[in-house]
């Protein structure tokens, strides 16, 4: 466990300021107490402060985990934690399953174990208790997720519209025109968002949709060779991709199939994981800083517990630039003979809607 | 000037439970303290508080007021201030024009006037500073209104799509049909999001959208007589407004051809400003709570100012039910001669674009 000298080691300044920071002391200044307390909460540092509020705070996790940093969750939590920390709030980490859902009701699960708040991440829309979600009192915020009407919810999440604009206008600035748009499943909040994003943004720059490059997948690497090479054969030259696993996935298909990233293909992620730093080459992808969402779910539940009711919060996003796009270059369409026709076609409807309004 | 007895009394607390609530003393409950610090902030207690930090946050305002209660702007300093006082920032007011952005550049006036961040309400899409905010790095909070892509950035406002769609559900939970809409002016974010949450919940609800009935005006209580002879004509039963003004213009337009309120006409309003209560018929309205606006507009800065950037914070509406709505009683269309066209009909190519979408 990380002790004061510790923490004092790391930010380089001394074990007095450590001290003065994690107690409140009026004399060094707000910016440097916020980091002693956050670098104390990043390091594990857990004396209890003084005064704790009593609150218990639930930080509820499913589909995903939290423990290692390169789990999706991790930064998260500890964005959560070192909002909560400020406030002596005591955060409980509760890994989740549809099955666990079934046997307790939310409301009454909360109120049994003292929970004020909660927070939700990788929750499905046909879980048990989103259902539960629209009549709930309890102040809760979802990842991801928007439940209609009810004062006790809220959504938050990263600008997925932003974020998509940001990845087309990078590759239109390098000359493609023919993006293909590998999205995340379709029973999602955000692939649906992420997928009228892509339209709309393609029909802002005046570049062709083909539903053909506009495909539902899955939010795993190999979905990628599924639809990899019918969007070369059709002169593809970058694809966006849902997240940095089918990025990944994305890569390691056009290199099997002899091409190569970014001279003949560009790709682009979402999320800017861990790994997309090491991928090889290494991944442009959209990045979306989970600290800081981690943080501002914890603001949120604050202000919802002093009876604020946000209805949906986003963060901006930014462009992680790395090698894994570049220049287009005009590439002779190679036609094979056999046909490689995408599993999973976007909603003809959902398409058509979305280009009726362009 | 507010004394701590005066808060004392309001709160029917003793003067030393005020005292500790002002002075941050612990043997008090959290959640009275926030009560002693809003009261004292709603009565003007002024004693500057130990050890300020030295920040100092504009409150810009145009095209609106503060001073009075029955403002627009007075809720949402009220609660800018209660959010503030929390942080021991000190917020000036500052009321600004077209001219005075012409007259400075928006950065050079925040650094020489030496503030940190700042809150603007009530300015229009074509204000000079609009331009300047998409390459500011003061954190910036918007009330309605939208700038892309850059960080320092927020956009704040009510979720109109929901509370559009709460007022039409009320109306066809009383047997409401032809609804009409009539907005305020095309100049304007919100005008332009209330039009298309007013068509998408008409269609939602299977409703007939008659272009006449869907219409820009201003978002002023004259709008009404150029329109109200019209939707009378054509047999419509309630009007929907953009605003509360507008709303009170509609009553009395109605009540001036003869008709009654709600008898004849519905008719439901937007904001729930404070004289909203005591027109005759009190009037239904969607509630944007200002307060919790001026509170969340603070907070957003204050994360802000750590590092978090907020793309859009949206806060909940509510329906204020009062007896300006009632149960649609059929009506024979009284034919006139005199035709009453529509001085502004609806963005043809908005309408187009939106009613696409279903």
């Amino acid at each position: 466990m990380a002790t004061i000298k510790d923490i004092a080691e790391r930010l380089g300044v001394s074990v007095s300021t450590v001290s003065k920071g994690l107690n409140g002391a009026k004399d060094i200044s707000e910016s440097l107490r916020q980091q002693v307390l956050d670098t104390a909460v990043e390091m594990g540092y857990t004396t209890k402060r003084k005064g704790s509020t009593g609150h218990k705070i639930a930080f509820f996790i499913e589909n995903m985990s939290c423990e290692e940093e390169s789990d999706f969750g991790y930064d998260l939590l500890l964005g959560f934690r070192q909002g909560a920390y400020r406030t002596k709030c005591d955060v409980d980490v509760l890994h989740i399953s549809p099955e666990f859902m079934q046997e307790y009701r939310y409301n009454n699960y909360m109120l049994e174990n003292d929970y004020s708040a909660a927070f939700f991440a990788g929750v499905a829309l046909n879980d048990p208790w989103m259902q539960q979600f629209e009549e709930t009192t309890v102040p809760t915020v979802l990842l991801d997720n928007f439940i209609p009407k009810n004062p006790h919810l809220c959504y938050l999440g990263t600008d997925s519209e932003e974020g998509i604009e940001m990845a087309i206008s990078h590759l239109v600035s390098l000359g493609h025109e023919k993006i293909a748009f590998l999205n995340g499943s379709k029973d999602s909040m955000i692939s649906d968002q992420r997928m009228r994003a892509y339209l709309r943004s393609m029909s802002a720059h005046k570049l062709p949709i083909d539903p053909n490059f506009a495909i539902y997948g899955y939010f795993v690497a190999a979905a990628a060779k599924y639809h990899v090479p019918s969007f070369i054969d059709a002169g593809v030259t970058a694809v966006l991709c849902g997240n940095d696993d089918i990025a990944e996935g994305v890569i390691e298909c056009v290199k099997e199939l002899g091409f190569s990233v970014p001279d003949d293909i560009s790709v682009i992620g979402f999320d800017d994981m861990p790994f997309s730093a090491t991928l090889y080459p290494p991944l442009t992808t959209v990045r979306q800083n989970r600290v800081e969402i981690g943080k501002s779910a914890y603001h949120v539940l604050e202000g919802m517990m002093s009876g604020i009711s946000p209805s949906k919060l986003l963060l901006r996003p930014s462009l992680t630039m790395r090698a894994s796009t570049g220049i287009a270059k005009p590439r002779l369409a190679v036609r094979r003979n056999d046909s490689h026709d995408s599993v999973l076609h976007i909603n003809p409807r959902l398409y058509e809607e979305t280009l009726k309004q362009f």
